[in-house]
This record gives structure tokens, sequence and C-alpha cells, in this order.
């Protein structure tokens, strides 16, 4: 198909495609002459994939461009390959200070230390816990930190289905498609189940007939 | 202490916590003169929560008095209360169309009625998860789809540990704070936990070696 199709088929328009092209995120078209290139299903398919990241992702497209990248370099270990694809997708936080984030660091490494997790204590989701924990106690909600460890259980059983959904990871490109589409799309796919859920446990708790406002 | 100090105990700027006085989201302090007002430990618990739920949340001004004056509306019955601040925390979308939304709608349904959830199928998540499903089959990933029983089932023990930490709801203020929160910064909590889970889960299948870059 000619670029004009291709801006059809996937709804992104023609001076974003150019723009996608020029830098690197999608390959340019099999050239029919001077003015003309052809393009197939796996140029549509790569503009959905740019779109669903950065749409429902909120991804930059420099962070899109390195994902893609490393999908593509045949050096890299599939497992080392999944935690770069991982590591991108997970926003880092500066460490802080005071009792209350102290008290939430040790609250963050009783917690790896129990789930088995102590190797991680270097992964960069690790002060992000620690700074959701410190913000509990500034507020003066404990109680909050106490459903860490139903948290860290759920998500062990969420991590499971994910990594079977990465099914065949001799498949390169698509392992990293799985892991970023899922990791992205599916936390806001558990962020929403979790508002059903809770509404249904809070009717159980708290009443019978309110199903439509809770 | 005076405003000045109330800047300091909380890191807001004095022209911020006016602004917040002006609208409404934080009460007067109590005057003891005709230019000085006196602060309390009220009014620390009350700037930290609004900044919690606008630095973490990501939630607008708007939005956060929406729920500061649900808390304080003494006709509303706790369960709707629980509703209403959970229904501002959910981000709504519009439904699609084309053969991709039709098959995500019909397995979102399959879903609900299979886990009990029925009777939500009018609930704002809904077409979230819908949207979410489109965007896996658009993208050829339906083995994505695939993930969403684990998820539902992860869901309903987070949401049960949820309406644990919400407590003794005859505390109306204390339960809508735990439950906006707890939702928004859960969300993220949640997101961090997974990618743990997953490195953890992508070491025990595809390496031996690699925590510290999984």
């Amino acid at each position: 198909m000619r670029m004009a199709e291709l801006s059809r088929a996937t709804g992104v328009p023609v001076p974003t495609i150019k723009y996608y092209i020029r830098e690197g995120l999608v390959p340019g078209g099999e050239r029919t002459s001077r003015n003309q290139a052809r393009y197939g299903s796996a140029h549509v398919r790569r503009l959905r994939l740019i779109r669903a990241l950065a749409d429902h992702g909120g991804l930059s497209i420099a962070t899109i461009k390195e994902l893609l990248d490393a999908a593509e370099d045949p050096d890299m270990p599939v497992d080392a390959l999944l935690g770069a694809a991982q590591k991108t997708v997970t926003t880092g936080r500066e460490a802080g200070e005071g009792p209350h984030w102290d008290a939430a660091a040790a609250r963050t490494a009783e917690l790896l230390d129990r789930h088995g997790w102590s190797d991680y204590a270097g992964h960069p989701a690790v002060q992000g816990i620690t700074a959701l924990l410190a913000t509990f106690y500034e507020l003066d909600r404990p109680e909050l930190v106490g459903v860490l460890d139903a948290y860290a259980d759920a998500t062990k059983a969420i991590a499971a289905a994910d990594l079977d959904a990465v099914g065949d990871a001799a498949d390169r490109a698509h392992a990293v498609e799985v892991v970023v589409i899922g990791t992205l799309l599916g936390d806001a796919l558990i962020a929403l189940l979790r508002r059903i859920a809770q509404a249904d446990r809070s009717r159980q708790i708290f009443g019978a007939d309110r199903a439509t406002s809770a």
C-alpha cells in the first residue's frame, strides 16, 4: 500500500508517519520509484504498537525507540531484554530522608525479605515502593501499610499470568511487545478491575442494593 | 502556628496555602488579630492529604475539592460516599466501535458474568476495560486477553485487603481518605510490586544469575 493508505489503515497522520520513519521507529517502505514507496502489514503493525504505547502507556517517542532498538539487538539475552523493557516502564524515584522515609525503607526491606525478593533491593521499583509507604506514614495512615502482604501475594499471581503470556520467548520481538504492552496496559487493566472488585466488596460489607451507585 | 510555620511544616508555599483556603480546600485559621490567624494540626493534615492526592495521584484541585466536599456531606450514606470517591478516581472512556471493540465488549461481558460482577455492567471502569481489550485485539495480541481471569481473581484479593483497611466506616472522613489515598497510591504500589514479581518470575523461567539485570 502507499503512504496515504497506510495512514488510513492506522489512523496515524501522514506527517507523523514520516516523522517516525525519520526517527527510525518505523522502517522505510520498499521504493517503487523516485518518489514512491510501498508499505506492508509490518508497517501497519508497527504503527499500531507505537500508538498503543504512546496513547495508553504514556511513553515518550524516545522511550519507545529505545525499547524497539533493544528488541532488535541480537546480542541481548532474552531475560536481559525483558529486564530492560521492564525497567523502561518503571518510574524511578529519588531516595528521601527523615523518620517517615526510614520507617518506610525498613518496612520495604522486611517485605522483600518475607517474600523471597531480597535479591531485588536494587530494582528501580524499590525506591518507588518506599516513597509510597513514606507517604502513608506522613499522612498518618499506617493502616494502609497493612495491605502490603496481600498486594505482594496478588502480584505474584499476576506476574505468573504475565510470564505465561510472554510464551515462546524464542521470538524476541514478540516477547518484548508482550512485556511492554502487557506491563503498561496491564497496569491500567488491573487498576480498573480493582475498582469493580472494590465496589463489589463494598456492597458485600456495607449495603445490599447499591450495585449501581457503589 | 502561624501561616509561615504551617508552610514550613508541610513544604507547601504560603501563596499555595492561601489559594487552597480561598478555594475552600483548607479551612481558614482561627483569627487572632485583624491580620493574623492561627493554624493547627488539622491544617497540617489536610495540606499533606491534598499534596499526596495532587502529586502521587495526579488529581486536579477541582477533583480534590469534590472529594473533600463529599466527605463532609452528612446526608450521603457511607457506601454511596465510597462509591463516589471511587468513581472520581476512575478514568472514564467513550464507547468505541468496529469488530475489535465488539469482540472486546463480548469478552468483558463474559468476564463480569463469570466473576459474579454482572451487576456492574454500568460501572465506569467497564468501558475502560473494553477499550484495553480492544487494543490487545487491534495489536493482534489476543494472548494478552488470556490474563484476564488471573487478574480478576488477584484484584478480588486486593479489594478484600483494601476494604479491611477502610476499617471503621463510622468515621466518614477517615473512610474517604483511606479509599482515595489507598486507591490512587495503591494502584502505583501494585504496579511497582508487579515489576518485582515479574522480574523474579522471569528469573525463575529464563535465567539463574540475573537478579540485578532482570
